[in-house]
């Protein structure tokens, strides 16, 4: 049936660069308009028009819809609206505000922008080479010279390379049949050796099987250069993208960088994900927004970047939950979330980059990491490699908290693993005011007592812009220590920091209009907090269920590993007194960053490290939380400050 | 700078089917216009008024240019004109006629269209069957019925699948690590286990190192049908593209088809292909001109014919001449016309069909059939393999009449092969009335010595439409035994036939434009009989020269072998007498049809095949013609009926 509304052109203007105009049917909302266009506007709550993140502004026009409580009076006469509240009426010119605007609608870009971050990425990257997970990617360059060509002598360009290729490259006799030429390095081929008098550097790679593919051909001589031989590191989050360029002859990183996840339109958690990609079209939307949108960019990015071509990328991994892997490998997650929760696939080896629309070398492998189960994916076996508790004599823990949290406890073994739905609220979101641990993110805080005026440090030392994972944890430890909340999360303190909105829900402003990044209050509200005390509540009672199945106590637990990205400044004495991590020294616990990454990085560098990756995916056994009968119990009593059982974290 | 002319919309009309519209400056040519509208017109002559093929009728609109002499008045009168000589004025509607029509400009599309043809193929199919190069393509179909996932055993499809494969297919323990399935089949596999109640049949390809992949998934269970498994082979001529789809279970073939070659629109001949490809551009354009225009709808048809979906094509293989064989797989062929003649690759193994922008599976490895040297390409090793010649004691001469012309000579012990500029003729090209061996095509004629009337034999019985190879043999032969033309070709006769027109070039009509199939007059003109003459020199004079390097008399030939699309009803006597082929007992000649498609078709269906054609390009020696002093005083000789030494062929 055609529709008979008017059509109205919607055209957005995205602060700090480009235009999209779109045609759509009276009464769309804008936020729909914006997914039309391919305008990435975050909304986590799918559009619901409760976490109020969709603010735009118009420009010109008129749109439907009253004005939200998200919106005050003032802003809302400049044209700030909610654009998933807001009915296209007439044609509109509406602004998308970018990352440093007044409102965040638009999805923050960071990744290893935080120098504490880096250091402790590069020195991970340290102890691979010292355990020889480093250097055996098989790609290889190979200089050769070949005789040039002439009337007595006129073999074809592949024929007279693979005259000299095998010999020079000791692949032995009975494999020499198995050495091929890939049609990228074929199609530059016949140039390539006229531009050098028939010298030219080969990269290559050594097949498993023993044989051996030209991947590329450069001209050779004494005025080349080496090329540069690049791999590219993925760690594809439910919420951001992060990705590394790494040299595979010097095992540094070339470049690094990250991009939120353009699927985040289609709700902020896998469930939507999951539903969305059962609609019609659904999965090949997914793939699109995390590949089109988002990759690419990104990969381009750091190409140019690091000054190479994006083919000079020969070899690639990804690491990512279930859902995430397999949204991206563009294979159905349905049965993720039906009983018996049984993926597509666990391993994804063999596949290739170009296949799965990433715009590397054409013939470079796409390494998945392997998935264990529905819920604790490919982003754990890789965070499990990086944590290295594998090797270990004593038990550890490793807590990775991202969208979701999981947990793996063991030790070299065995190691067991669970998921918790610990919600979005550590990489800052589903809180108003949060955000990831990048620069202008407020990572500590302290609160004077009897004025309850509040002192924050901000990564990078400017303004704060918002509240990363430690910042939120110290923000509301120093809440509940000054007893300005209750151990429910509410405000039992009045003051002039504290706020009561006319629907008398309160929030503490932690930094005032005049002294933020943009302008406006950075404020916590009772609904923030309450979002906090359930993630903190899902990992705490994960701990507590996991450890009682295995019968061991919290104080078997040698070290912890936590990984995500709630940030380095994390203040582990705080998170215990709030009832989020058990009681154990200070000094058992160990933040080690965004592990999917560094994980993914190392699988990217090592055939040898992705081999332990998928050594790890089979050796891990999966504890499924939510049908072990003391689970419910354990998180409700965990929904408290600390907890109802205070003893717990005396 | 920017072009300051004004611009106009032509409309172009394909006759019997679609139309499109392009803008484009005052001043082009219209075959320029179509060109950029992607409307495919023959232009054999690459656009310089000469050929008189691209004629085309204007509906509305001024276009520039005088009349030509290819356009009779009448015509003229009624908007015929030749599109490259008739610049845009206006704006323009123009009809590209038909296949059917008066004129035809648009590309003949026929293949295996001949009841004789076929057959012969199907004999050839027959004869494989009994070598043993049948049946081992490597993809077969296994069923396997797969435990149930539940809660107790969560296990991801793949794995589940990957659990029972190795052992179910025999492959050893020591390969089970090379079992992989394919991304095509994982992005099927859940839905289809859950429609078959976990039975699936997997199609299954296994490697030559002894692994096995898995590339495509379907239900099993009593009520599915066993899935369709097929090949595609494709003869990528010069002009004409023709394919088959083979069934790799049954070895039977399951739909054929064929298509102009698109790129003819950047000129007849390889030298004008080779010539746009070194154009910025040129080798993207000539490849979607193969591939986009051509292939896909080719493909598609064949599919839809034989009610196959694209992907259960799991195999492919394509012979095409070298030139051909490197604008297919976009490598550049600029160096195959430039002194020491080197082509950028003899062999291509090893592609995927997919990154040759072939859609059929994904997964398809698309083998190319290996050349032997700049002018002599993959067609041939196609076609020495079908010939068999290089299985026999006898001494053979193998003779495809393509494009070009190319020969091989000898037996199991040793093959010889060259090439000579033969030009179209063969196959219709550069010959007014000609057509390719196909329904409506003339293949036999007789003449009455006296009255000069003529009794034609065409195939398929109807009315005739043009002149096939075969037909303008036979013609041409007649007008000589009955003293209509000399020597040189030029009609030493008069008669109601015999038509002068006022530049003084005389044509004999051999039916008249009521008794033919598009209404208009068939007749062969002094410039077709002068382009034959040529054509069949150069190939007479390579015969002599060949044998003369090798010291052989043309005695010693026990059998040869004709291909190429010529036609079946070739009469080897008249082609004997005027000079074309050597003379020999009329029983050792054979006609054995396009064997660039039936060697194609052995390699897409059987290894052991490709294996042997890959041997065979490496074991036939390459004679370059003309660098040999002999040759081009044999092509003048050669260059008369039958010859300046008539002795020759008594």
């Amino acid at each position: 049936m055609k529709t008979q509304s008017p059509r109205y052109t919607v055209r957005f203007s995205v602060e700090g660069g480009g235009e999209r105009e779109i045609p759509v049917p009276e009464g769309v909302s804008i936020l729909e308009a914006a997914k039309l266009a391919g305008a990435a506007l975050d909304a986590p709550c799918g559009g619901n028009g409760t976490c109020g993140k969709c603010r735009v502004r118009l420009l010109s026009g008129t749109a439907g819809g009253s004005r939200s409580r998200q919106i005050p009076p003032e802003d809302y006469e400049e044209g700030w609206r909610l654009a998933c509240a807001s009915p296209v009426r007439s044609d509109l010119s509406v602004l998308i505000p970018g990352a440093a605007g007044a409102y965040q609608s638009r999805m923050k870009v960071t990744a290893l922008d935080e120098g504490r971050e880096r250091e402790s990425f590069a020195a991970f990257l340290r102890e691979l080479k010292g355990l020889g997970f480093t250097g055996d990617s098989g790609i290889e360059t190979l200089t050769l010279t070949l005789k040039a060509p002439d009337l007595e002598d006129p073999a074809a360009d592949r024929e007279r390379l693979l005259r000299v290729l095998a010999e020079a490259a000791g692949v032995p006799e009975e494999t020499a049949g198995c050495v091929s030429i890939g049609l990228y390095a074929l199609r530059k081929l016949p140039r390539v050796l006229r531009e050098s008098d028939f010298s030219c550097t080969c990269v290559i790679r050594r097949e498993e099987g023993g044989g051996l593919r030209v991947l590329d051909v450069f001209p050779a001589g004494s005025a080349a250069a080496p090329p540069v031989l690049a791999a590219l590191a993925v760690d594809i989050g439910t919420t951001t993208v992060a990705a590394v360029l790494l040299d595979l002859t010097t095992g540094e990183i070339l470049a690094s960088g990250s991009s939120g996840n353009g699927q985040i339109r289609y709700g902020a958690d896998v469930i939507s994900r999951i539903i969305e990609s059962a609609r019609p079209g659904g999965l090949e939307r997914l793939r699109g927004a995390l590949t089109g949108e988002c990759l690419a960019p990104l990969i381009a990015g750091l190409c140019a970047a690091a000054g190479l071509m994006p083919e000079q990328i020969y070899r690639a991994a990804a690491a990512a939950n279930t859902t995430m892997t397999h949204l991206f490998a563009g294979v159905s997650a349905e049965h993720l979330r039906l009983e018996p929760y049984v993926p597509a696939f666990f391993e994804g080896r063999g596949f290739r980059a170009s296949e799965l629309g990433i715009a590397v070398h054409p013939d470079a492998e796409l390494i998945l990491a392997p998935a264990i189960g529905s819920y604790v994916g490919g982003d754990i076996t890789a965070g499990v490699f990086s944590s290295m508790i594998f090797r270990k004599e004593e038990f550890s823990l490793f807590i990775d908290l991202g969208t979701n949290g999981e947990l793996v406890f063991g030790n070299k073994d065995f190691l067991l693993a669970c998921a918790c739905s610990a919600g979005p609220a550590f990489e800052g979101g589903e809180i108003s005011c949060g955000m990831r641990a990048a620069d202008g993110a407020v990572e500590a805080c302290e609160i004077d007592r009897e004025t309850m005026e509040c002192a924050l440090s901000v990564i990078g030392g400017g303004k704060p812009a918002g509240l990363c994972g430690s910042g939120l944890i110290d923000l509301i430890g120093e809440l509940f220590r000054c007893g300005i909340i209750n151990p429910r999360g509410k405000f039992i303190r009045e003051g002039e920091r504290i706020r009561r909105d006319p629907w008398g829900a309160a929030s503490y402003t932690a930094a005032r209009a005049e002294e933020t990044e943009n302008g406006r209050d950075l404020a916590l509200t009772e609904t923030d907090i309450d979002s906090f005390i359930r993630a903190k509540g899902a990992i705490f009672s994960a701990v507590r269920t996991m450890l009682a199945i295995v019968d061991f106590s919290v104080d078997a637990i040698g070290a912890v590993y936590i990984a995500g990205g709630i940030g380095s400044g994390i203040n582990v004495e705080k998170a215990i007194r709030i009832g989020m991590f058990p009681r154990l020294p200070a000094e058992k616990y160990h933040y080690i960053g965004n592990t999917s990454l560094s994980g993914a990085c190392a699988m990217a560098g090592s055939r040898k490290a992705a081999e332990k990756i998928a050594g790890l995916g089979r050796g891990i056994t999966y504890l499924e939380l939510s049908s072990h009968p003391g689970y419910m119990d354990e998180f409700v009593a965990a929904c408290f400050l600390p907890h109802t059982n205070g003893d717990l974290f005396l």
